[in-house]
């Protein structure tokens, strides 16, 4: 039975060469205190220079663009194939002319990545989100048509106003249409002043395990709140991060709309899919939850012919300099292990015959 | 077997007249042009002039300040006690030197409405933040005095620069001291901008069902991270929304801590109790999660003997003129017997004896 790894992401070469060519975030630097080691700069804030270079973003080597070394990673953790996606932010920094050659160039190389491995790579697409609307639907027409896609990474900011902007309709449209689903990831995580003034002293935890999971939680609810899922039924949604807090929370905040005000004087309340409705029919979830607790809640709110496996490689490997298997990946596929242990079809289900029937892959 | 009801608020007279003297968040107004209906407007944002008067903020009668119809609510819900506590903002908008006043005499009001009805009502006291430690420490003292404070309510900002802060230690040591819990509850949710442009359209629905429970959640890892629960090891705190997200979040936070960088560099790894451990040793949830996916996550963090039924009465009440029941309360009712359908006893400890030994409680 196939082991398939669906939230994996890689910076191509014509990404890399793109963020060495910047001075703002996001990018890719030597800095003169440590020449020989390459920091990437991505998350707002992370380049704050009253820190030490060594403290800013995180050291970048080959495992970000190797494609040899994603290979490498799955065959220590006997992952079979792979749907890799370009890692945040994609490119939502592009001047809007530039975004739809990008996306193009972006997106032909990971094809050709794919391409060399048959069988154990697919990919999700980059959409051109920082041009027009049109460009962002050409592009989509394209993915359809090319082998190895398989649907299209998104972040949470959409065309600049979010994923509730109506002016994503033809996008949503072109999506639902062509058949491939949007996996939203989060980027842009929330504003510092939430984590008060002595957040730096915590590294990244702040940030990265409640910023990402709060900003993906935010954005599903958008989606839901203006309706995207009762005008396009058919919109499919693979989440990070499990949903980032969307299983737990899904009671409240359909509780929330059931007690509001406003939304019963405006009609709304009654004339809309409700939120379980939409967890089991148009949402699927990873499986990167890093817990028993967190997977069965996730597993509770979708089912298990819906959540996928998941590494989040490259991030987050092991600190240790001899350590070879990823903590991280291990705490996933042993929340896996000990929620399944008595039904070994789901647990075959969520580690990749899901993906291989919900993707089309051909493993 | 008892029913104990142990988040439910009051905003007793004395402190209905305060928010009546005020014209800036938080306050009470009858406004012009809806004489006969009184406004509460307790969270920021809620009072744009641009909406119109019966859209800002809720409605407020005397479900909110009348103790008779908090007993009313609770015999019609079959609820035998309830462990009253101030509703939020509490009195952290008070200048410090009104704050310790004002605490001592809302504690001393709320006392004296237990009294009214021995055996149904307990409370939560009022902690003057705004003031000094000082302050806030006599009153900790003068609160294990009262006969009906079983602990105090808390929200997220503490003497002003959150729960991380080391000023607040003599408050830690001398609530663990008198071996009070700190009942820990949102007001402040997130910065408006997270919601988009589009927000105002979803009525409360983001800021009540998304910025609670994330600013929850953000409180209580930024105490973990800081090691209040080392240097404090019988601290209890009871989280409101059933821990805001952290049962769902736990692995993922205890995740990003393992793989961080700086708190390695830090020696701040190794040398802490981990979240799965405070969990169960030093924190409650309540059971106010309006869904068996969420309670089940809950109960699966931290044991059927650390979970607290809830109510949030006097907030969403049903929208319909002539309802009785109230569908808020009834979900987590429903909740709580589906997740206990096979276990009687954890049932009734939820719904009540976990609170009566947890709180001292004589119904």
């Amino acid at each position: 039975m196939p082991i398939v790894d669906i939230h994996t992401h890689i910076y191509p070469p014509a990404f890399i060469e793109l963020l060495r060519s910047r001075t703002t975030v996001p990018y890719i630097r030597n800095f003169p205190d440590a020449p020989e080691s390459s920091r990437l700069i991505i998350l707002p804030g992370e380049d704050d220079p009253s820190t030490p270079s060594t403290s800013r973003g995180r050291p970048i080597g080959p495992e970000y663009y190797d494609i040899t070394q994603k290979i490498a990673f799955m065959d220590m953790h006997k992952i079979d194939t792979s749907v890799i996606s370009l890692a945040n932010p994609w490119l939502d920094f592009l001047p809007p002319e530039e975004a739809g050659e990008a996306a193009r160039r972006i997106n032909d190389d990971v094809d050709g990545l794919c391409a060399k491995f048959p069988g154990r790579l697919y990919a999700f697409g980059t959409l051109p989100l920082s041009g027009s609307a049109e460009t962002v639907v050409k592009e989509i027409e394209r993915l359809a048509g090319m082998k190895y896609m398989r649907g299209v990474i998104m972040g949470t900011s959409g065309l600049g106003n979010g994923l509730d902007d109506p002016a994503l309709d033809p996008i949503y449209a072109a999506l639902e249409k062509h058949r491939q689903l949007i996996f939203l990831h989060p980027h842009y995580g929330l504003p510092a002043s939430v984590y008060g003034p002595r957040a730096n002293e915590y590294g990244h935890v702040l940030p990265l395990a409640l910023g990402f999971p709060l900003e993906t939680t935010i954005a599903v609810t958008r989606m839901l709140l203006c309706g995207v899922w009762d005008r396009f039924t058919n919109l499919k949604v693979l989440l990070a991060h499990s949903g980032g807090t969307l299983p737990f929370l899904a009671g409240r905040i359909e509780s929330c709309i059931k007690h509001d005000g406003h939304l019963k004087k405006e009609g709304k309340i009654e004339s809309r899919r409700d939120i379980w409705d939409i967890l089991k029919t148009n949402i699927y979830l990873d499986a990167v939850i890093y817990s028993e607790v967190g997977l069965k809640a996730a597993l509770d709110a979708s089912g298990a012919d819906r959540l996928l496996f998941g590494t989040d490689h490259p991030f987050f490997p092991p600190l240790e300099e001899d350590a070879q298997e990823w903590h991280s990946v291990n705490a996933n596929y042993r929340a896996i292990s000990k929620t399944f242990k008595s039904d070994q079809e789901a647990a075959q289900a969520v580690l990749g015959t899901n993906a291989v029937r919900i993707l089309n892959l051909h493993t």
